[in-house]
């Protein structure tokens, strides 16, 4: 079976001077896939498109989009769950930063299968421990929000722990507010209110984020994107954690600050786990 | 003629999931190649051993660096001028940011070889004319000072212009200080002291600024490291540039700021220049 497909052809590897090696030079969107369909492709592809023209790609618009949808269902045709990673980079180049011109360039795309995750039904059920990473996220203002290939913070951070009942950890940035998971965004509930944290200056973007913050304006619940310090998240009402893969996990404590606990099944919690679940959209 | 090896092997690709093109999860070292010799060896794989700790890589000791040199003479065997370049990866590893356990992965390592670059004579004897870069250098102290493969913000700086004459661009950090080059290190002097920026919230421990830190040790040449505003360069006496395969660029002018213009052959400049020649390490 064909599980990975390198600018449209079944491979197992690509050019040794690949930007996204050199540089990681390039973006990356991570999608469940139920049923052969990618989720949530339409989020995927508006993001995609944005960090493209953040970071100057070349030769990348409408056209190319329809391609990748069509390599896409093709690759997870007879899938009935899994993740599907789209990697798209500025293609292969000389030695040195500089960018091959937009003209002559030709991005790299490549996308890969996986089998889907197998974190306990818990995780979602009952919530999830998390810790607090000592690996701080910079401030990296002219690549904050979007998904690209440089990752080293979120592997050193992951690096951290090794423990299967703790899936992920948080983030704070250099200044200590809490920004992210290594891999997933972070939301709360304080005073009836849905709290997201800033990602202009570090942090990722999400689509299940945008997803959310789009739900709970149509639903009519307070929310707002703002600074939080890590005893704002201590003190929340409700915590959870999202990405395209698991949806939302509610966090049930965060491990190493005694008494720390949060109702799992709050009621702003619950709303949205059901409203992502009606979707299928994870 | 081979040019590129992978683990030892000539090769033109590498593995599709590899963690370097994925999350930018290695480092890499970049050697003047002068008669069959990659110059300044030592402290290169100095710098390489101490970035791997840095990342906690695995498996990467002292047999590892006496394999990497073998490779490294057999590939360069007979170039009279050249450019090396090592990338050392975390090696393959599945979709997530958490590394394969230590024992059992095996980093990658690619060796590759680059026609030496046809900068003008005159940037060494005339001096260069550079500019400063819109794109600020983030603070990441987790990452500050290695040679990673993260290395968004130097593409995004060096798209910034297109103009052979100007061959580098100055970057500051987000506080305003000017932290280095984009492919090189900084040094002023000023009042007879010889300055480069600090590098423990953001840029590159270059080999050659260390190298020249030494040399300025060893011939009572007063020295610091110090951060530095935008202003204390425009006003410096003496400013160059220097990288392992450049060695060292005085600056004649700092573009789009009036008057600007620097001392191309001051006394600590050209000592260092000389020092440098005589060494034969560029």
């Amino acid at each position: 079976m064909t599980t990975t497909l390198v600018n449209g052809v079944p491979a197992n590897c690509i050019d040794v001077h690949d930007r996204g090696l050199h540089y990681g030079d390039g973006l990356f969107e991570t999608f469940a896939v139920i049923n052969g369909e990618p989720a949530l492709w339409d989020r995927h592809m508006q993001r995609l498109r944005l960090s493209c023209q953040r970071l100057n790609f070349p030769n990348f618009l409408g056209p190319d989009l329809a391609l990748l949808r069509s390599e896409a269902l093709s690759l997870c045709s007879g899938e009935t769950q899994g993740v599907l990673k789209i990697i798209i980079t500025r293609g292969s180049g000389g030695r040195g930063y500089r960018a091959p011109p937009p003209l002559s360039a030709q991005v790299t795309r490549i996308l890969a299968l996986y089998p889907w995750p197998d974190y306990p039904m818990a995780f979602w059920s009952e919530g999830v421990a998390v810790r607090v990473c000592a690996t701080r996220l910079g401030w990296n203002p002219a690549l904050a929000g979007i998904k690209h290939l440089n990752r080293l913070e979120q592997v050193l951070a992951r690096s951290e722990w090794d423990d299967a009942n703790v899936p992920e950890g948080l983030m704070l940035d250099i200044q200590g507010n809490v920004i992210e998971g290594t891999m997933t965004n972070l939301f709360v509930v304080r005073n009836g209110q849905l709290l997201t944290p800033d990602v202009s200056q570090c942090g990722v973007a999400g689509v299940m984020r945008s997803w959310i913050l789009a739900y709970a304006r149509t639903a009519g619940i307070p929310s707002a994107i703002a600074a939080l310090a890590l005893e704002e998240v201590i003190s929340a009402d409700e915590v959870f954690l999202c990405n395209s893969v698991i949806g939302i996990w509610p966090v049930r404590e965060i491990m190493g600050i005694p008494g720390c606990s949060f109702q799992v099944n709050g009621p702003i919690t619950s709303d949205i786990m059901a409203k992502l679940r009606d979707s299928a959209v994870s």
